[in-house]
């Protein structure tokens, strides 16, 4: 919105590029949008929102020592996937005081994949979105066993065969449609608004808010987006008989999230045919997002994001292909 | 052949269009030839059949409405992945009515993932093939796992760390090569003709024939690779003391068979130095075949056809290096 | 230098290509080098001195009759891959009759590798390195579980889920830096020296030592580089706290070897800032190794050089978007 980019121009330059670098998890080159992300991460764990800080500077200053684009950092493109690294290490290794060397490391190391990213996918204009977070943190994460100086957090999941695992009976997925008592409100509530906050690892109802908030302020149709696959991400994975706990605590919800926001908004030209499209990509996400978790099993690693890097790269590189929807 | 193309082109463009795509399963874009493997496909049994035709179907349908090549519609290309998914998700995974949705499903996930592999590919001249069929398969048999809508059949292996598994003693290879009594005839012709039908995921003895028959109308350079690449999928891993079981099945010959056609007669200049080419393609399929079975079993996912398309895709990036080979 | 081209150029040409094919492993265009490294390989082991020489033989051979550019050829580009195929599978497997076939087969496997990665790589202009030996090999190797014809060496891990295996204490830390007897000073210049004999499988402080010989012949700064990394990889991993047993048998040095090699001396333009670059990318590369194991472990596989390879991409591709080191 107007209002919000005059004060964004109005923000010293070193603390815009910061801002944005957060705001930009969610696709949103904003510093005011930013920094409500920010508020929102301190509010909802002060270690979150210092790993968040200590990331996005670390992976911001590595780009500018790097010589990488003045225009990309500016644009606080350098930034999100920091801002990503720093909380996802604190929240699944123990917080120890190398984690935070680990972290910078880390950021650093996200910037230089980034860079390379982008030249690899220049030629067909897509983004490289967050898969450098994601695979860095992959990597960091699943070095730890070899090290001594770092253990993994009791979050991470204990490698080990994949089994079925979901526990909804029909009942419950009945219960989750028709019987509209106080509970099965606040579950839908509490799913689709942490499904939100999720997507920078926060367990909580009032940080989604403030994050859907936060892009509001830079563009509706994105807030729009971002609260259609939180919805899709719980009814999805509800009707497939998923596991009720995770749908409750947003764990489905933050991957669509992002999917549509992607091609509902950001990298498609705005209309009602994109917003079915990223409907349709919504829903392949929640598949993918569990398809992803089981082949990531044995070796006891997170989905993160990548379920949503994964749908969207198919979407937008096939959008190249389509009559109707060239981005 | 001629009289074959003058029927294809006698055909109602919307079945054309169908049968084609059933055809290019085996790089055939003739409708007489994809009639000709549907029958036989519900000669092998009603449900693969009638998964089959769900599959392309669907897939081509979801490319008109996203707008794909009306060129590659029409010659079938939007239509083979999914006359795949069909049979494969039937196969491996509970047959329960919520399966058809999930076929949908995934045929018109392999079709967005067709036109992103295409423009991703397509300034190396390199085709896409059966590549969207295996990665939206293993996502959607993968994914299972986590839904109780959904259960895996017994035919899927299951999860586990890979062990020494073969089973052939030196006597039985001999006996392959040597002793040709009536039993180890019918074992050679039933893994040959098999191997070709399993393909398509049939077991069966007259539905390989019927597809061999079916490329010959096409071309008798592709019906004498396919045999060949039959051959080779029966006599190479007897060699190399692989499982007796597997190969009489017919399930180390599917995926030479595929590279054989692709590098000895579609995708290269037909000569016999592409046939001397194909041979050696055709022989280190099984080879990684067998590495990628056992990759895979940690999360009990079978290889499809992924080792024919690593294979050809190496075969043919590697041809636009060659003063020999060039495609 | 100068001398030693002189000498490169008088060697008959069959020769001075096998030889230019060892020299490559370590970047070295140079026939005395890879003379030199042959020489190294045969003290180190007769059986691996051979099977390099096969490998090195195969996949030059193959490059020639499968019509590969001549200047590549002569510049020993398709021989350091099947220098290190033979090797590798001699190490990680069984030694029988067959194996021999068996490396010849893959040496020819990974000269259609090369090929490939090279066209694919051709538009960023970043090499595609040893990933083809690896590829090739870990194929191969994954593959024996299903061939009764082969088995799985003593020394492949046994295919598991990945658990904590680091066992140094703070104390066996601190020794390694302070506590400078005769036996910390041993183990320090062992983990060095053979850090770079790893690099082609030889657990030897004396083929370590003459390896450098080797590369310092063609370049001091490559020598530099080389000794650097090896540092590297013996106090980031002690630092960090890794098994101390590897740590001493050099098997996290050469990885950052080359990596450092790679980056400071032979793709970018030598200078003070990309040896400092360099030196990031050895320390990195040391937490993409201790990762990409992990993550092989429920398979058995080793990383062999690929975390040099995953590193060397990624600081390669982000280059060409930096303002100080293009490439």
């Amino acid at each position: 919105m107007g209002w919000s980019m005059a004060i964004d121009n109005a923000i010293p330059k070193p603390l815009r590029v910061i801002f944005r670098g957060v705001g930009q998890v969610f696709f949103c080159c904003n510093a005011i949008t930013g920094l409500i992300f920010l508020i929102a991460l301190y509010i909802g764990g002060v270690t979150a929102g210092l790993a968040a800080t200590v990331g996005v500077i670390s992976s911001t200053v590595a780009a500018y020592l790097l010589g990488f684009s003045d225009d990309d950092i500016e644009a606080g493109l350098y930034g999100f996937n920091g801002t990503l690294v720093g909380p996802c290490l604190l929240l699944f290794l123990e917080n120890t005081p190398q984690i935070w060397f680990y972290v910078v490391l880390a950021s650093i190391l996200s910037t230089v994949v980034l860079a390379a990213l982008m030249r690899i996918l220049q030629p067909y204009n897509v983004p490289a979105s967050t898969s450098p977070f994601v695979l860095t943190c992959w990597m960091f994460m699943v070095a730890v066993y070899s090290f001594d100086g770092f253990s993994r957090g009791a979050v991470l999941p204990a490698p080990g065969i994949p089994m079925d695992v979901a526990t909804t009976s029909v009942a419950t997925i009945e219960a989750w449609f028709t019987n509209f008592s106080q509970a099965t409100v606040e579950a839908w509530y509490t799913g689709i608004t942490k499904g939100v906050g999720e997507v920078m690892f926060a367990d909580s109802v009032i940080v989604g808010i403030l994050f859907l908030v936060g892009i509001a302020i830079t563009s509706m149709r994105g807030a729009l987006m971002a609260l259609l696959g939180a919805i899709v991400g719980v009814v999805v994975p509800i009707l497939l008989g998923a596991d009720k706990a995770l749908v409750e605590m947003g764990l489905y919800a933050f991957n669509p999230v992002l999917t549509m926001m992607a091609v509902g908004w950001v990298f498609l030209k705005p209309s009602n045919g994109t917003a079915l499209l990223a409907l349709l990509a919504g829903v392949l996400t929640i598949i993918c997002q569990a398809g992803l978790a089981n082949f990531l099993a044995p070796i006891g690693l997170p989905t993160l994001t990548f379920p949503f890097v994964l749908v969207m790269w198919m979407f937008l590189f096939a959008a190249g292909k389509s009559k109707y929807w060239k981005s």
